[in-house]
C-alpha cells in the first residue's frame, strides 16, 4: 500500500464545499469519483482542511491509499484528465503511510479578497464587493489584537463542537491592492467560520461601527453573539498549509 | 410608452447564452423575470446581439418598452436589485421608440482571451488555456487577410441561414498580455460562430499547422469544412457595440 499526497487548487464557486454530500457537487466527491474510475473501487480521500461551500483553495492537501503500482508523480496527470477545469491537482507524491495531513500539518494561511468601485460580474464569487469606504489604519490597529494565543470563542461559529478554542495567530496583514483590500491571516489552526468572522469584524471596524480598542475585550468576552455575521464565502481562499514546522518557519522568515 | 435602453455586462459562465429557453438559465430569461416582477406582466427585451452559451459580455445593449412612469436612469438600480451578481445593468436611459438596437447599431468589437502556462481553476470558463507555443508573427500575418470586405462563408457555422455572408472587418489585432494573448476583432457585423472560427484558425496558424499565405484562398473558397472547430466559448467577450456611426468612428480614431 502506498500513501499518495495530492497538492490541489480549486475554484470553490460551483462547489458545495469540500466534504462529500449526496447529490451535491463537492470537491471530495469529484476527486473520489476520479479515484474510483481508476481503481474500480471506492477510495477515500482525507483533506488537510474541509473548506466550506464556495470557499476557494490556492493550495489544499489531501491523501489517499492505493495498492495500484503507479508512479506517484503520475497521479496528478491521471486525475487531472478526469476532473473538471475548476479543480486541478498541482502535484502528487508518495508520503509516509503514518503521515495524516489533517493531524500532522502545522498551520495554515488564509487570504480574503475584496474590492471597491462598481460591482463586477467577473469578480462575482471570487472577491467580495465592498461599497463602504474603509479606514485601513483603524483595521490594522484592530488586527494587532488578534495576534498571539487566544481563546477564539467570540470569533467562531456557535455550532463549533470542539472544546479547545485556543488558537495561535502568527500574522494578520491588511494589504491594499489596486482596487481593493486583502486580509492575510496565518495561524496554528482555525475554528469553524473563524476567518470569515474576523474579516467581517475588521470590516465593521473599517466602516467605523466598532472601535479598534474594544477588540481585546471582545476576544476576552468569549461571546459569539456580540460579533457580526460571517463574511461571504466567495472572498475566502485557503492559501497555504504547512506540512512541517520547517515550512512554517520559512514562510514566517519570507513574510516578515 | 417609453423605450428604455439598457447597457449590460455579464459573466456568461453560468448562462446558457442570451436567448430565452425554457428551464435553462439565460440572460434574457433572467432580465425578463426581473422586468416581470416590476411590471406584473411579461415584458419582452430585445438585444443588440444574441451571445452563445458561456460567452461573456463586457458591453451588451438591449431595450424594452414600458408604460410605467419610472425615471429612465432608475431602471439600472431597480433591475440590479433583482438580478444575480453575474449580470449587471451598467446604465439605463430613454431612447427613441423607433430605434432598434439590433437593426440600427453600426458594428461590434469582440475580444478573445487566452493564456499559457499551467491551467488555472480561476481562469476556467473566463480565458482559454493554450498549451502549444504560438508563433505570433505568423498569426499577425494571417490576420491581415481578414481585414476588409469579404464573404465569410468559410468562417461561419454551416447552420447559418442568413443569405448575405459579406461582412466588413475593420481591425483584427493580436495583443500579447503578461501570460497570454488577446485577439480583438472589430467588424460591421458577424456571422454565427464567425469570431470563434477565426480565432481557432489563427491558433492553427500560430501552432504551425496552417500557412498564413493560404488565408486568402481559404476565404475565397467559401468552404466551412476546410476550417477547424470553433474555439471554446469561455474565452469570448462581446466588448463594444456601436450605437451610432459616430461612436464607431471615435473608436477607430482612438485605436489606430
Amino acid at each position: 500500500m502506498t500513501r499518495i499526497l495530492l497538492k490541489i487548487t480549486y475554484n470553490g464557486k460551483e462547489f458545495d464545499g469540500w466534504q462529500y454530500q449526496q447529490n451535491r457537487r463537492t470537491v471530495q466527491g469529484e476527486i473520489e469519483r476520479a479515484l474510483k474510475s481508476v481503481h474500480r473501487e471506492f477510495i477515500r480521500i482525507h483533506p488537510a482542511s474541509r473548506t466550506d461551500k464556495h470557499v476557494h483553495a490556492l493550495e489544499q492537501y489531501a491523501h489517499f491509499d492505493t495498492t495500484l503500482d503507479i508512479d506517484p508523480e503520475k497521479w496528478s496527470f491521471i486525475l487531472n484528465n478526469k476532473l473538471s477545469g475548476d479543480i486541478r491537482i498541482i502535484e502528487s507524491k508518495e508520503i509516509d503511510p503514518e503521515y495524516h495531513v489533517r493531524y500532522h500539518s502545522k498551520g495554515k494561511v488564509y487570504r480574503y479578497k475584496m474590492y471597491f468601485g462598481e460591482p463586477s460580474p467577473f469578480k462575482y464569487g471570487l472577491e467580495t464587493h465592498v461599497k463602504d469606504e474603509l479606514n485601513i489604519d483603524r483595521m490594522r490597529e484592530a488586527a494587532e489584537y488578534f495576534i498571539g494565543t487566544h481563546d477564539f470563542t467570540s470569533f467562531s461559529s456557535a455550532k463549533t463542537v470542539i472544546e479547545n478554542k485556543v488558537r495561535h495567530i502568527y500574522k494578520l496583514d491588511i494589504i491594499e491592492t489596486t482596487n481593493g483590500l486583502e486580509i492575510v491571516i496565518m495561524g496554528s489552526g482555525f475554528l469553524y467560520n473563524m476567518v470569515r468572522i474576523i474579516v467581517s469584524y475588521l470590516l465593521e471596524v473599517g466602516k467605523g461601527n466598532r472601535n479598534p480598542e474594544s477588540t481585546k475585550e471582545n476576544i476576552e468576552n468569549k461571546d459569539r453573539t456580540q460579533n457580526p455575521k460571517v463574511a461571504p464565502a466567495g472572498g475566502l481562499y485557503l492559501e497555504r498549509i504547512f506540512l512541517t514546522e520547517e515550512e512554517q518557519g520559512d514562510y514566517l522568515k519570507e513574510n516578515t
